[in-house]
């Protein structure tokens, strides 16, 4: 198969509620997903308690972590942040429509 | 420790030749670079051959990979490109500024 670069930009999902999820890269060990999320948060009382280490990074729009902790965490295109396993956390907050890069790795 | 968000576009290396590398996660299976390129190529004649998976993206400026089977990959802006552990490539061309994210997999 040739190679060729596929664009992260691309194909975006249009006034989707929710979160649409591309995996961009799949192995045993890891995986790299892009989620566009438009206005999403996570269920009141939801947390998410991930096996794997994560680390997200705002490609564009903006948002709002919370974690079991109470800490909260804002934020802005091209911040990134690594959530340890089982560290819990939820997504308070997003805007019109925010590009996420997520790097789950065992 | 409190969780604070880092941003990918902070901290720039100003007119460094070469290549400049910030780890931004790291654990036994995976490592995610943020690497700033100034118009840096690899040397004439030099490929990379790698023993991990890696997932590059360009995330501003463009570059030129060329690839032993011959190819050449064309990269801009939002891009990404998987190469495949051991399969031999070299940076032919950045521009003034590329900043690439790779994430490194074993």
């Amino acid at each position: 198969m040739p190679l060729m670069a596929k664009n992260l930009f691309a194909d975006l999902p249009a006034g989707v509620d929710g979160e649409t999820l591309v995996t961009l890269f799949e192995n045993s060990a890891a995986r790299v997903e892009r989620i566009v999320s438009h206005s999403h948060q996570s269920p009141e009382g939801f947390w998410y308690d991930q096996a794997d280490d994560e680390l997200v990074i705002v490609l564009s729009g903006s948002a709002t972590l919370e974690f079991g902790s109470g800490e909260i965490v804002e934020m802005k295109e091209g911040d990134y942040l690594t959530i340890e396993r089982h560290v819990k956390h939820r997504v308070a907050r997003t805007s019109d429509e925010t590009i996420w890069l997520a790097v789950h790795v065992k």
